[in-house]
């Protein structure tokens, strides 16, 4: 079979499912995550003779030791992959929740109806147990997915479709639901973010280069996690032992994360007081820094910074600093140089903090709190498939609730419009 | 200037706008709506004499009657154009609304608010009305505006300009809030809407052709309306009278309209008694009918379908119809062939009924009502952009929240993250 024919019959397969599960009860979705969660548990071996193959292919390709150490699937992996089934099993189920009845002057009564988008592709790098977190979460919100791993993960996303397809038909739903793709061709991902007819969103995850060529190619809609280029701002009101705390926990709590703190703004009326003690905190963790003029005026320790500097996501221990007369331009130099993911303002002024909200255009906006917390679990979701840099549809971390949509319904008793 | 640098300072110009507008006060925004409609009542002549000059423009091109309907702009079309600010300005202002924030087990207090989208851009038929109708929506929602009209309504639209941005002065808010482009270069719509870093979303009004060709093209997320194919269902557990009622407004109340029935779906159990009766009434109203074989078999006066009548938006008074088995084959044939706009079911079963809303994947399903109430304006929202037949962000009727977002805030106390 061509790739394109195979591909049309995966989206046909996966519209047909995506009809089904979108009147599956919540007792049947949650058998299905909890049948699957055995099924990983039965096929524990084979998984891990699987990754095997996985791994010595990597090895032979030279991955490095980051890579290979995403791509093992071991016992303890997989115990993590069983209990993330079942706590998606326990969330509560989005679908069907009605609001807003009311009646309108035509006798009507209007309001909407919370339904799955239908079908999702979701395209991730090569984590084999993303694919059991991709498949939970958009089962548990109804929709049929399409995955298609990284290729080094191929052997290991085979076996553990396996299970979820033996964890779907124990709770009589359509095997179609969860598809994982069987090719490594790379063609299959151009076709599978151009078949608007069968897919109806797509969720790429993985690095910014992958994220932007699938967002430039795509004809679906894409729910895309660009930069995290974080910003917390100490105001001259700013409480010095919250805002050392704050800052300190954004940039070192972990560095590989989209929500730690890539800059740091200060007002020029704190920073002789301040910034040398963060200084020497940052230092004492082994944060390289880098800064304006003025910064190092005070510090002399701190490098000169770019103007690409500002507008790095590092990704690593260093950061840059920068002092500000107001509020008024940390907020302006955040809405240029940031990537509208989470940026916090430390100050105890109640007009501040509100106009702070109000005016950084940002996914998160924190008022006295790490731009640590910008993650679905902390907010609460439950679990999280992204985090959205978009303003379109879902913005910050999404749960099950952005794998969702709304439809309006109307309940008439024989209403006709008149004008 | 060229046309490649003219669009970068329209879209500089455009965020920066949208920066004071996030932030201006609803008293402002309404300020500025009022001080439009005062602008346009003292333009009248003016707002005349240069829709004269398009007018003449289109007679010599040859536009049809119906296009130069559309472009003309008299005293009652001015009226409706004040009389649609002052509504606008009445209408409760959605931005800046906090909610949901709840604590959680961290300690932080998490919620979120409503903000606009940022920077709206429409491109619109040769209707100048249309320009202070986008324009007020999106002011009233602190979006910055971009407009392109249609290229025959160009002095229209530069006349309209001029009063929109006195009653921006007048308010005191940035004069580049909303900016109509001053160019028919057909080039500026494809620089329009490949602007991501300026422009947030495109709103597209007019034909499917432009609709279509502006999703293919941008490199902006698009809230888009392609066709309003609708579906009347009628069920063997309908109230015949309901049933006549509304398959009869849903076809005839007007015919160019997206959400009128295109096609008629009814049981075979009732198709014998109601069918003729509809047919009658449909043909006195001048309806032309084609339908199914069975159709056929109970009133030979129905032509045949083909297999395209079931996918077309007719927009005229022809009207295609089906006898189903049950209902499962009505929304099996709504899913397949309609296009996600409006559909209805008219029964008196309970479990039909909730059945019907859940499965068919449309915007708004109405039960026991006409799809002529699939409206902005019927449905409560005061005003209406236009109406999506995209799932993601906004789907059916657009009003002001349409062209909103929501970020999530975070009230925190000097909280940090551990884990």
């Amino acid at each position: 079979m061509s790739l394109e024919s195979y591909m049309n019959q995966i989206g046909q397969q996966a519209r047909a499912a995506s009809r089904l599960l979108a009147k599956a009860s919540t007792q049947q979705k949650n058998m299905a995550l909890l049948a699957m969660a055995d099924a990983l548990q039965s096929a524990r071996p084979r998984l891990i003779a699987e990754n095997e193959k996985d791994m010595e292919n990597g090895r032979k390709k030279g991955l490095d030791d980051a890579l290979l150490d995403r791509l093992l699937l071991n016992d303890s992996r997989i115990d993590g992959m069983i209990e993330g089934l079942k706590q998606v099993a326990t969330l509560p189920d989005p679908i069907g929740e009605i609001s807003g009845m009311v009646y309108l002057p035509s006798g009507i009564q209007r309001g909407q109806m919370r339904v799955p988008l239908g079908v999702v592709g979701i395209v991730y790098e090569s984590r084999p147990n993303v694919t059991i977190d991709a498949a939970s979460l958009c089962l548990k919100s109804g929709n049929a997915t399409i995955l298609r791993g990284g290729s080094e993960a191929f052997y290991s996303n085979q076996a553990i479709a396996e299970a979820v397809i033996k964890g779907l038909i124990a709770a009589d739903l359509p095997e179609h639901a969860v598809q994982v793709l069987n090719t490594t061709d790379r063609e299959a991902v151009g076709k599978l973010i151009t078949m608007p007819e069968f897919v109806d969103v797509i969720v790429p995850r993985g690095g910014r280069g992958l994220i932007e060529r699938i967002s430039q190619d795509a004809k679906v809609p894409v729910i895309k996690h660009l930069d995290g280029n974080c910003h917390v701002y100490i105001d001259d009101e700013a409480d010095a032992e919250k805002a050392f705390k704050i800052a300190l926990n954004a940039k070192t709590r972990r560095y590989g994360v989209c929500n730690a703190m890539e800059s740091l703004l200060i007002h020029k009326a704190v920073a002789a007081e301040q910034l040398p003690v963060l200084v020497s905190a940052f230092e004492e963790k082994g944060v390289e820094l880098v800064g304006c003029e003025l910064s190092r005026s005070v510090c002399s320790s701190i490098q000169t910074a770019t103007e690409d500097d500002w507008f790095t996501e590092y990704h690593a221990p260093k950061l840059a600093i920068k002092i500000v007369s107001d509020m008024d331009e940390a907020i302006a130099h955040i809405n240029h140089y940031g990537s509208h993911h989470t940026d916090a303002i430390v100050s105890q002024n109640y007009t501040k903090t509100r106009a702070f909200m109000t005016e950084v255009d940002s996914a998160s906006v924190m008022v006295n709190a790490s731009t640590s917390f910008a993650d679905g679990f902390e907010y609460g979701f439950g679990a999280e498939i992204g985090i959205s840099t978009d303003k379109i549809h879902a913005r910050g971390p999404v749960g099950l609730l952005g794998l969702t949509s709304q439809k309006y319904i109307v309940f008439g008793d024989g209403h006709t419009r008149d004008n």
